[in-house]
């Protein structure tokens, strides 16, 4: 409706939208977000990032498509929903925190709009949490491989005050896995000595 | 006391406040609050909404009057609270998320204070959480009944970050509440595939 | 890594930081930091806020020390978690909120860094939750001693959307401590007739 459309800022030419929504996560709708939107005749209207009590230190998400024609707003949703078990893959969590990882050979308008990422470029993001582990990470990524950072966000900034820090970077594909591997390595030790041995709830795919 | 007056930026007209807070709940309280202010000699002085970690998706609220007798700051918090039992009758709840549908006649300072509702006027506000649900329901709203709407918040703007889309809106008293139970109707089904039936703890009034 | 550095904005004289983070509170880790600062040669970059899902209504932290030397770094980290057992000391919670009280007679960085103390100065601080409880708190320890309020912080402003009331003052050393004593008094007696009886997980110090 026009009235809600004016209120929700969107632009009028897309009549129809697509909703995807989170309690838990926003890394993993936001890739497969970027995979919808490369795979249909969409755009990503909004992204937005609850700070929500599900899910314990991190955030919640909130994605909108939209599209000229219903059936392609449909499909955009369908698509991210099939691959949301490929993006939750380089999630790990215990009952300390939690770890995420993600890659794409080619950006697209989801990383654009949520981190600013360079459309079609190699692109990775890591997170931490609690954010003390975060802070580590991001120093063992960017030593680990020759990246270049596009943002640092924290509890005070670029975050919805979660306990996370997130690191986004770019650079040759082989240089943004190094670090992402790196990483991962390292987070997966430090926040195992928090707690429980963390574990993905799908299948790592990095 | 009059340096903590200041430090909270109240006028010291007011020298007794009464206050209202809640873990769990903003809607209900400010609806109440709404009502403790057309029936005493007293007038809002801040309404905020924390991201409390209890109650799901949404928020807390901490409510405060001000009166220049203690009498009537005293009056204002127990018409309030007297309130409550009636605000939450369309608040519906399951392990999902939740919706929440509130209406009034004849909006006062509270609704005015929050919602920059015109004072005197129906009044009609709808949450739906996880926001995704909200979505959905403000967009049923607007098409069910000829409303205006007055705010559109998700969890980017005009919320603490909770998970969470609120609509509000004016229009004719009739339209107010059609739009209401339309959106009430499409909400509890919607939030139902999600979890258990939405269900809530007192007597709807809608 | 100064890619890093730059994205954190730290100034890169500090080749080494230290880091502390919780999950579950922030002042008796900003406390503690306090007098990790005044024993060792290293600085406060940073002290940021998340709002975190565990611990209830309250704020989790993220402390970041920095130092020329790695030895001062690990110093720091090491002498502010010996703190932590005294700086938890007058933290008092049950299952509806929890309340917080600290007090040193010489505020360092750490303070004036979170809370804009005056160096050398005596501070208090003190914390009330849910919100409402705070304010009365707030009113309560400015009417038992002749202190001057530093800040008021609370739902919408100065806190990470927690429901918390937070207000900090200064005087001299007597007053600051009377003021809290007289606020933890109508504090623990308050919370507790929300739930259980508040208690501390150590051992109070004021």
């Amino acid at each position: 409706d026009s009235s809600v459309h004016e209120a929700m800022k969107l632009d009028k030419k897309y009549r129809s939208i697509g909703i995807i929504g989170g309690r838990t996560g926003a890394g993993p709708q936001i890739m497969a977000a970027d995979e919808a939107v490369k795979a249909t005749n969409t755009e990503i209207l909004a992204i937005e990032l609850p700070r929500d009590t599900k899910g314990g230190a991190g955030h919640g998400s909130l994605i909108i498509f939209g599209a000229e024609d219903v059936a392609d707003a449909r499909r955009a949703v369908e698509v991210a929903l099939k691959e949301l078990e490929r993006t939750f893959g380089d999630v790990y969590g215990n009952e300390a925190g939690h770890l995420e990882f993600q890659y794409t050979a080619r950006a697209s308008q989801a990383c654009e709009k949520a981190f600013n990422a360079e459309l079609g470029k190699s692109f990775g993001l890591l997170v931490g949490a609690p954010a003390a582990i975060g802070v580590v990470l991001a120093d063992t990524a960017v030593k680990a491989a020759n990246v270049d950072v596009i943002s640092y966000s924290s509890p005070a900034s670029g975050t919805s005050f979660t306990n996370e820090v997130i690191l986004t970077f770019s650079g040759d594909s082989g240089a943004v896995r190094q670090a992402l591997i790196a990483a991962r390595e390292v987070g997966i030790k430090l926040l195992g000595t928090l707690g429980s041995e963390p574990v993905t709830d799908t299948v790592p795919y990095i």
